[in-house]
């Protein structure tokens, strides 16, 4: 056995999320399926850096899976691209030690959040970024951004029903991004792990903030408050995009 | 009645064309629908400036319409885009006089054509930007694009069937430029108007002579024989853009 390590991007929007399940089409199925046809109908399980919700999208995951033997690596990315189907892309492929894990030994992960802020709603971005109708104030949202850098406890931007206890996450960069024609918004979040929805309440507090409905000073209170209820809305999933995983 | 002139965007993807027909969901008949709404059920028909393929799309379509009572301008805007479903979006509204013809009084149009040359494809240009799976020399294609300027009977550019007899068109600006991560070109036309699958003949000849299979300095003989087999192949649909339409 052979182990590969696969970078590979998503169109989320048809997908049920990333993540294996018994109803809807998932990108681990299809994958999957992809690889059980080359490696000649045998089963074989693929690992990912984490899953991604519905309409969730995804530019660099990182999969991981143990082939039963040993291909050329454009061979095997270009295989494995042309067969997915047409929204999902294979970029690119390396062997890795038989130890290494797509999903226990992430360093780093970084993820960007689109906003759709024109009038009217572009057509084209309408399953690649979130809209927001309401004004925004860019300068506020600048000057909340840093209070998210640093170590914490991030469980008042996590939601509910998530199993995992430890939520102190670090965050390294955390920026606001307006597009050339100022009708888009551009949030990226580099860190070292993130909570089940915790970028997209971090989104959906930061446009409250920019809106004037909630203060630019309120990030430190509410992470001290550990409270989910004082941060604000959960953004949209399309515009949530998987940037980049990094390993030790 | 008053007229009405509106510019408008839709993401061509899921419309069988501009045009009404009996067969598929087409612009004109989302558009005609949600004035038929406004205007308590009275029958509103629009003209475009011109008709768009399956799969093209359009940042900036114009219309025209006359609607049996003047209304605020911003309102109109308004209901008309938030009535039209999600695909289309309607950029502005205004007031014209009753002789004008979005039509028949077109001065100048700018099409815009995507070509998606990374490697993989991207999943998220599959309808937005035309594939081209081949080397491509950049510069072979900037040095042929400037035969295609000033007045010239484009018959060999012209998809056959095509009902318009005078085809004699004048190009003012034929461009191409590349994205900055290398993967994506972009050309642009902007002329006095443009034959039945013109631009995407264009550009199907223009890849030939960038993967080098058609001479850098072929253009001008295509033009002179007025032979639609010596061009390339017609570009698929799904890279086009009506950009702008401009009026005397």
């Amino acid at each position: 056995m052979v182990r590969y390590k696969a970078t590979i991007s998503y169109d989320g929007t048809l997908f049920n999320g990333f993540q294996r399940q018994p109803n809807g089409r998932t990108v681990q199925e299809e994958v999957e399926n992809t690889l059980k046809k080359m490696a000649n109908g045998k089963t074989i399980q693929i690992f990912g850096s984490g899953r991604t919700d519905a309409g969730v999208h995804a530019i660099g995951q990182v999969i991981h899976f143990d082939y039963p033997e040993e291909r050329p690596l454009e061979r095997m990315r270009f295989g494995l691209d042309t067969q997915t189907p047409e929204d999902i892309a294979v970029k690119s492929v390396e062997i890795v030690p038989e130890d290494f894990h797509a999903r226990y030994l992430v360093k780093e992960k970084t993820y960007q959040f689109r906003v759709d802020i024109g009038k009217p709603r572009s057509p084209f971005r309408r399953f690649y970024a979130s809209y927001f109708p309401y004004p925004v104030d860019v300068e506020k949202i600048q000057r909340a951004l840093p209070d998210l850098l640093g170590t914490h406890d991030f469980t008042a931007f996590c939601a509910a029903g998530s199993p995992i206890e430890d939520k102190v996450r670090t965050i390294y960069e955390a920026k606001m991004e307006v597009n050339e024609a100022g009708d888009e918004l551009l949030f990226t979040f580099r860190g070292d792990g993130f909570l089940y929805k915790m970028i997209r309440i971090l989104v959906g507090t930061l446009l409250k903030i920019g809106n004037g409905r909630m203060s630019e000073t309120c990030i430190p209170e509410i992470i001290a408050s550990k409270d989910r209820n004082l941060a604000g809305p959960t953004a949209h999933p399309e515009g949530l995009y998987l940037v980049e995983v990094k390993y030790e």
